[in-house]
């Protein structure tokens, strides 16, 4: 997985638990886009100082995933709910009958918005 | 939500951010159904010390979800696939072509294996 698709996902779930600061920072980094001299400039800090507290703020989120394993517990669900997803699209084209038609839309949709979840 | 189901619930999210010695207490009581005397005994401390740890547990535990809002989001998550697994039955008893059969009992089975997880 790309760093920063793994570290988007990880702020998802347990960002909450970073301080203030650190979770202002980590989002300008991860989810603006901003450079770690940017950043710098604008929070009166060093270069370096940017880069430790983004470092320690993977080990923390990582070392909550290794304890709590919800990241992984969540994706093989959504792994699955895909599943039920491709076959509900491939029960729709080969399905001719009316009357199961708005089940299986039902299951499209209700998958979509899972998915969607994420 | 009896008090006994929520207390389980958060502890398998956060219970891995409880120390040793809290998980094991926490676990006697929620899961093992042992008496607060029984574990005061065993662990050579008063029974209002056991009772002291249970209600600090509960309150770090009700902090992570709080904060985290993992368990309420995996909730929604399982409601949404108790739907899919609800019309996929009627789907199964109201379909009678065989070439659709084999991918609605594979819905079924799949809800089945997300709801099982939980």
């Amino acid at each position: 997985m790309e760093k920063i698709v793994r570290q988007s996902i990880l702020f998802d779930f347990y960002g909450e638990l970073l301080t203030e600061h650190q979770k202002n920072i980590y989002r300008d980094i991860v989810f603006d886009d901003m450079s770690y001299s940017e950043i710098a400039d604008l929070e009166g800090i060093s270069r370096q100082g940017v880069y430790d507290l983004i470092k320690r703020c993977d080990r923390i989120l990582e070392e909550y995933e290794e304890k709590l394993k919800l990241v992984e517990k969540f994706q093989n669900t959504k792994g699955m709910v895909a599943n039920i997803q491709t076959l509900a699209k491939e029960l729709k084209e080969s399905n001719s009958n009316k009357a199961l038609a708005d089940k299986i839309d039902a299951i499209v949709q209700t998958s979509n918005a899972i998915l969607e979840e994420y």
